[in-house]
C-alpha cells in the first residue's frame, strides 16, 4: 500500500533507540480539496527533530514517528481548491501543517498561534491521522502551509529556511529590525547563523555573542560587524545599553546570567528566544529587568506572510544558508541527528538530500 | 541647625524596629544652582517605602534613614538656574531625584534608567550627602526632578501620583494602552488601582485580576468593566488570547502559575510588572511564552515627559486616586508603614499630611 496512501519513511520507533531508523510506510491524511501531495527532494535536520525523539520535550510522542519539518520537493498532486501551486510546482512545507484557519488568531494572520494548530510532525488530525514528517518520500499538506520556493534559491541552502529561517526571521521581523537598529545575535548554530543572516538583510547591525572564541571567524563570514565572547568576566561592560534586541538561539539558556545580557539592552529592548531549551531558564527577579525597563519574550515560528516574504528576500539578495548536506538513509539519518545532538562541527545546518536515489523519481 | 542645613524627618534608625520613627535633623546636599527647596506638605505612603526599611530590597541601607517619594510642597527657594519653578509654586518630587542628565539615557528622555540615577531617599550624592525622602519638613531637588503640580489637584490625592502614579502610567503609556485595547491590571493595591484610572483614562478597556473576591466592588468602581477572580480552577480558561497588556501590580508574584496569565493575553501581548517583589518569578521554561508569543517584562518609574503628560491628564479628567490620609507624627508613620505592610484595609493609599502642624509653616 505505498503512496497515494502512505509514505516511505524513516521513522524512529523508539526513543530510547533515538538515532536508530527504521524504513517504514507510515499512514498519510485521507487526501481533500486543499491538500497538496509533495514528492520531497531534501528535508532539513533541525534541532526540534533531536529534542522531538530523544524525549527532551516529554517522553510522550507517538511511535514510529518520522520527524523533518524543513521540506522542499514538487507538488505531485493537487487538491481542486487548491489556487496557486500547480504539479511540478517547486513548494515547501515548514513545521506548521494545520490549523483551523477560522478562529481570530487565524485571521490576523496569527495562526501559528492558531489553539487548533497542527505540528508537520508527531501531532494528531482531527481523523485521528498522525502527521509525519520529510524523512520520507512524500508529505500531504494543506495548501496554506505549502509554499512556493522562489526561482534562484538552491533546494538543499533553502529547505533549513523553511523552519529555522522562518522561525528567527518573524521576531526579528516584528520586533523592528532594521537599518538604525542593533540587532546582537546570541548562539551560533543553525538557528543563529540566520539570525546574523536576517538581521543583515534587513538593514541592522549585527553582532554575535557567543561564549565559544571558535565562533568568530565564522560570524565575521556571515556578515557579523563583531564578536563578542561572553565567558571573559565582566563581558557585557563594555556593552551596556547596545542593542535593540537580542535574539537568543542558544540551548543553553539555563546556563547564562541573563542580567549581564539585559544589561546590554537598549532601554526597553527585547531579549527573544526562538531556541526552546529542555530546562527552565534561570531564575529571575522582577529587578532584573529594572535597569534597562526590558522584556524577555519567545515566539512560536512565524506565520504565512512572513514565510513568502522571507523566501522572496532570500532569492532577491541571494541569501544562502551554511548547509552540509548528506543522504537521506538510516545511516544518514542517523549520523545527522547524533551530530546535531553533539553539536559535532554542524555550520551550520544539515539537509537530507539524495531522496530519487532510494525513492526513485516519484512525478 | 534646622533648614536650609538640614530638614527635620521621621527616620527610622534600625531594620529590626522598621516601624519606629524617630524625629532627627538629617542634611541636606548643599544648594546648587539647579536646586529648589520645598516646603513639603503631603508625602504618599508607597510599598517601596516599606520594603526598604524592612530589608526586603536589601540589608544594607544608610541608617538613619526617612523614606518617602510621593512629595507634594511649596518651592520655598530656587537656584538661579531653575526656569520653570517660581517661589511660592506647589511642586512635586517622586521617586528620582538625580541623573547625570548627559548620557545617552538623559538625552533620550530616559533618564529614569541613567546609570548614574539618584533614588530619592536612601542613594548618595556625589558629595557623600545620602538622599532623604519626604517624611520630613523639607526637601531638595533638582529642577529636572521637580515638576509644577497643575492646579485642580487636590494635594493628598495627587502626592501619590508621584511614583505609584507614574510608575503604572509610563509602562501603560510606552505599550500603547488606548482605545481599542484590553488591559487587564493583575492586583488591585495602590499601584493597581492606579492602573485601573490611568488604562481607563486612556481609553482602554480595563479589566482587574485578583485573587481576592473582595476587591470586586472596587474594581468595578474605579472603571473596570470586568472583574476576574483568579482563584478559581481554570480561570483562564474563558479568558484565551483577550489582553494586550496584563499589568501586574501585584506582591505575590511568586505565588502566580504565570502560563495561566500568558495564556489570556493576545498574541505578542505583555505582561508587564511594576511592583518588585522580594522574591524571584516562578520558574519559567521558555516554552511557556510560546502559545501566544508573549512578552515579560518590568519598568522602573518613568521619565520627566510622562509625568508631566500624566498630571496634567489627571487634572483635565478630574482623576481621583483613592487615598486616606493620616497626620504625620511618630505614630502616624508607624501606622501607615504597618498597614501597609500588613496589607490592612489599604483603599488605595495613605498620604501622610498636617505638616503644618508638626513643622510649622515654612514658607
Amino acid at each position: 500500500m505505498p503512496y497515494p496512501e502512505t509514505t516511505d519513511a524513516f521513522a524512529v520507533t523508539d526513543i530510547k533507540k533515538w538515532s536508530e531508523f527504521t524504513r517504514k510506510e507510515l499512514p498519510l491524511k485521507p487526501f481533500e480539496d486543499d491538500d497538496v501531495d509533495v514528492a520531497i527532494d531534501a528535508c532539513g535536520v533541525c534541532a526540534s527533530d533531536v529534542h522531538t525523539i530523544t524525549g527532551g520535550w516529554g517522553e510522550d510522542i507517538p511511535l514510529p514517528l518520522c520527524v523533518g519539518h524543513e521540506v522542499i520537493g514538487k507538488a505531485i498532486k493537487v487538491g481542486k481548491n487548491v489556487k496557486n501551486i500547480k504539479v511540478g510546482d517547486r513548494v515547501g512545507v515548514g513545521a506548521q501543517i494545520g490549523a483551523d484557519l477560522t478562529c481570530g488568531n487565524c485571521k490576523a494572520d496569527q495562526e501559528n498561534y492558531c489553539p487548533n494548530q497542527i505540528d508537520t510532525y508527531g501531532a494528531k488530525y482531527p481523523d485521528g491521522t498522525i502527521t509525519q514528517g520529510g524523512y520520507s518520500s512524500h508529505m500531504r499538506a494543506h495548501q496554506y502551509f505549502t509554499f512556493k520556493i522562489p526561482d534562484g534559491l538552491d533546494t538543499n541552502l533553502a529547505a533549513p529556511m523553511l523552519c529555522a529561517g522562518l522561525t528567527t526571521y518573524s521576531p526579528l521581523k516584528r520586533l523592528g529590525t532594521g537599518p538604525g537598529k542593533k540587532v546582537a545575535v546570541l548562539g551560533l548554530g543553525g538557528l543563529g547563523h540566520f539570525g546574523v543572516l536576517w538581521s543583515n538583510a534587513l538593514g541592522a547591525e549585527t553582532y554575535v555573542l557567543s561564549h565559544s572564541a571558535s565562533k568568530k571567524d565564522d560570524a565575521l563570514k556571515l556578515g557579523a560587524k563583531e564578536f563578542i565572547l561572553t565567558n571573559e568576566e565582566n563581558w557585557a561592560e563594555k556593552w551596556k545599553f547596545s542593542f535593540d534586541i537580542i535574539l537568543n538561539c542558544a540551548d543553553a539558556t539555563h546556563k547564562f546570567k541573563l542580567a549581564d545580557y539585559f544589561s546590554t539592552l537598549k532601554v526597553n529592548g527585547t531579549f527573544h528566544n526562538v531556541g526552546f531549551p529542555d530546562k527552565p531558564i534561570p531564575e529571575l527577579m522582577v529587578q532584573d529587568f529594572a535597569p534597562t525597563g526590558c522584556f524577555f519574550g519567545a515566539s512560536h515560528i512565524g506565520n504565512r506572510p512572513e514565510m513568502e516574504e522571507m523566501l522572496e528576500l532570500a532569492a532577491k539578495q541571494n541569501i544562502k544558508s551554511w548547509v552540509d548536506t548528506i543522504d537521506i538513509s538510516e545511516k544518514g539519518c542517523k549520523e545527522a541527528v547524533e551530530r546535531v545532538y553533539n553539536n559535532d562541527n554542524v555550520r551550520f545546518r544539515f539537509t537530507l538530500t539524495g531522496f530519487d536515489k532510494v525513492f526513485g523519481k516519484r512525478a
